[in-house]
């Protein structure tokens, strides 16, 4: 794997100092069975927290408290014994929940996908009371359910104090207020998308803080965009743009993601869109910071991805579709993905020839441009399919949103064409739909772009507004109103329900209404 | 309570600093139901631990480490990810267990009377790979079970080192070596008699390093009498008796127990035989170390628990046997105490008489012989029963083993007569037996003292010789052979397999073999 130690020491010195706040639990809650409620699991207050202290608990017993709002920290457990003198430990089970169905449902029977070892419970065995507890590890939650496990006949156990340590490297303090006139809807939807990307905001963009808690290039590129409006750390974005391209795979390609611990590495997950990123995103830093140094020092590596890509092209200039390769561009299973990495690659090749002319490199611009007419004229001749009226993927060529939102945002057609293309595309609502925010992100921008802006806007609310209507305090990484136990990893238990690439609709407010 | 700092202090300075050492795994096992084994268990060696390192283990995939004997302290495992990079924690669940039936058997069905809590066991949840991690609890444990919980479909792990590092304050260096003519099976017994004192050997001399793991007084008074003929660790003793001397219950008693952290504090708990204990281990003390400071210190103590004990007695000089106090003398569950308390009392009044004879208390000296008189003629009197021809204890004239022994060693008749009774109690059997190893180390005793040398080798063969044959590597707390599944607790995996109070057979070779 090509490292470039330059570059991973100059990500080191940007870690941000993480803002520590102190957070109380808000109140006691249960939480029941309720066919209205958003997956069928109602968070009921039942009491102040004020009570907490005076009350003893023994074993199997447990009571859950609601912190108010999602936090991403550290817990801390005072417990002092009552009764007699503690003559056994004290064993606890705590499990922290983003959503009520994390503390409603049992982990234990838990048959998704993804590992187990993501949802967030913790069995600890305390030898010596009274204590304090600050848990090693961090948590995104909002409710934590305590279960005395054991203690003795002798004793039972006292919380004085329970408290979270919350850590974020966004800055509330900077952000600029929103106009007066804007709704009350949008307003909401704006807070609650600068708290999602606050509490994904780490020591890099992280995509979710409970699940996959790093840097995902695809979640990074909507990040940025919405930081840059909102809590302006151009140093983040740097920092993670310099670990993508210090630590590149073997065949020079930026990874999907990385980790930061214990030291710097790249993940080996290769997907076709997510490198491509590296370029759309160095040239949205660059638009938003004018950071020449950055840029000149990243430009090799985004250069590298264009050439990497267009080798993927066919001789009549379309990617070519193999089992061999993965993109991702959606959650959508059944979705071909020719059409729409055909539409990445040209919208970044054409966020490439700005880089290029920026830097004055006009042998590149050249290249670039010869890519952007050959794949553009490949995607015109070969996969717009003149009988559909739709652009097609695949060799059954399939007709999806995701690869007619692409193709607009890549600006293959003019204007016109694609807002006909995208009112096409809600009139006859081909089968293969979107799945995630991030594609809804997607089609919004789409709209916007092509000039169908109260489109856009009635998609915002018809998405994002029904995840607030549905009790959201951050967005979610999955949400279709129509299945809203929706689940790509087999089980809603494991989704992350504060997501970075959901975080968008303060993108959209701030930048467009 | 009352608390005397000066003594709480003194005892805080005789805190010893543990000796440490390394120690390895020995072999793989697999534990197997074998209705052969003790239990039904049995752990048979599947392989050495060099090829540990080479194998990769992913989810629900288990291994189990015998680390070749009976070991107390901190637990260390090197981890690494074998695959691709970890994309998601690692869970492990560790089961800690002294004897094969903690391997076998789950703790999740425990149903017994003790807290579930003292069941080692834990849940841990790794974010970081490769790792070392250092676990903070102590355990006891011969084998240990490590199994994967979750990693991800992405990587496996392998565990590059996982040891030990013991803790004790017995130096074995000092121990002084048996004569060769000594018989093997009595070596082996003295060398898991120590074994078994080692392990206890703490900050304090713990009943046991698994449970309960603290100072009680009962375990004590044996432990400092192999301590004299063994480890030597005078210093130790003295430290238990200054904590125990410095916090008294409220009534002045001392408590049973007591516990070292947060900061020292005895337990609620007060028994009878073993407030009065403090007055024999006292003299034990002065006579192994000659310590007279100590004596002058904590005379008052002991002399307070005489007068305390002796508010118990009728106006026949028979201690009050009512619902309302404690005594323990023994777990069997039918047992009466009266008896047992009876002899305790003389047999601790003679002792508190030496030390006050020591101390040229003549007052004390005389106060105490009339009690000596007032208890033991009340014993002749209104507690043996010439028609039976042993002791009885209680309303319904209860003849148990545990009575006569105390009587005995009480020496409330002549040698003579008390091995004629000793020869009575074998030939005729009463129903009440001894049901831990604590008793039979009194039956032993007893029968050393009446003369009867050969029968103690006898039973000390039979019962401790029982446990090696069953495979001990310490002496356990309760031990039937009759019923190996025994336990007090209403489990046999809550019993501790490594006890203070069964460490006696090397204080029995080493002082009469």
């Amino acid at each position: 794997m090509g490292r470039i130690q330059r570059f991973v020491d100059k990500a080191d010195q940007l870690t941000p100092t993480l803002i520590q706040s102190t957070v109380y639990p808000k109140q006691m809650i249960e939480v029941i069975q309720d066919s209205e409620a958003f997956q069928g699991w109602n968070a009921r207050g039942i009491g102040s927290v004020d009570t907490l202290q005076q009350q003893a608990f023994g074993k199997d017993e447990s009571f859950i408290l609601d912190f108010g709002d999602h936090q991403v920290g550290y817990l801390t457990l005072s417990i002092k014994p009552v009764g007699s003198p503690p003559d056994a430990p004290l064993r606890l089970k705590l499990i922290f929940g983003e959503m009520p169905c994390e503390i409603g449902e049992s982990f234990d029977d838990y048959e998704g996908w993804l590992s187990r070892s993501w949802l967030q419970d913790e069995i600890i065995n305390i030898d010596i009371l009274p204590c304090e507890i600050k848990l090693p590890r961090r948590y995104s939650f909002r409710y934590l359910k305590v279960t005395v496990v054991a203690t003795s006949v002798k004793y039972k156990v006292a919380f004085e104090d329970i408290h979270c340590t919350t850590v974020t490297s966004g800055d509330l303090s900077i952000i600029p207020s929103l106009p007066e006139t804007l709704t009350d809807d949008l307003k909401v939807m704006d807070r609650i998308g600068i708290k999602t990307l606050q509490d994904c905001m780490q020591t890099v963009f992280e995509d979710g803080p409970k699940r996959d808690r790093r840097l995902w290039i695809g979640d990074l590129r909507l990040q940025a965009q919405a930081n840059y409006l909102t809590f302006q750390n151009y140093d983040l974005v740097k920092r993670c743009l310099y670990l993508f391209g210090g630590m590149t795979l073997e065949g020079g390609e930026v990874g999907a993601c990385l980790f930061e611990k214990p030291e710097p590495h790249v993940d080996d997950t290769l997907l076709y869109d997510y490198s491509l990123f590296f370029v759309a995103t160095l040239c949205d830093y660059y638009m938003a910071s004018r950071d020449r140094e950055t840029l000149i020092d990243l430009w090799p590596i985004a250069m590298d991805q264009i050439k990497i890509a267009v080798r993927r092209l066919d001789d009549r200039g379309i990617v070519k579709d193999d089992p061999s390769w993965w993109c991702f561009t959606d959650w959508q299973p059944e979705l071909n993905k020719q059409g729409s990495a055909q539409a990445i690659l040209i919208y970044c090749l054409k966020r490439g020839l700005i880089l290029a002319e920026e830097l004055s490199l006009a042998d590149s611009a050249v290249l670039i441009t010869e890519y952007i007419s050959l794949s553009t004229e490949g995607a015109l001749k070969h996969l717009w399919c003149e009988e559909k009226g739709f652009f097609v993927s695949g060799s059954e060529e399939q007709v999806s949103w995701a690869t007619q939102i692409w193709m607009v945002l890549a600006e293959v057609r003019d204007a016109k064409a694609n807002a006909n293309l995208l009112e096409k595309l809600f009139n006859e609502n081909p089968d293969i739909g979107l799945s995630t925010p991030y594609s809804y992100h997607h089609l919004i921008e789409a709209l916007i772009q092509s000039g169908l802006r109260d489109k856009a806007l009635e998609q915002l609310r018809a998405y994002w507004g029904e995840m607030v209507k549905d009790g959201a305090d951050c967005f979610w990484e999955l949400y279709n109103p129509m299945d809203k136990r929706l689940s790509p990893y087999g089980s809603n238990l494991i989704n992350s329900y504060c997501h970075a690439w959901s975080c968008t609709p303060t993108y959209f407010i701030r930048k467009y209404y």
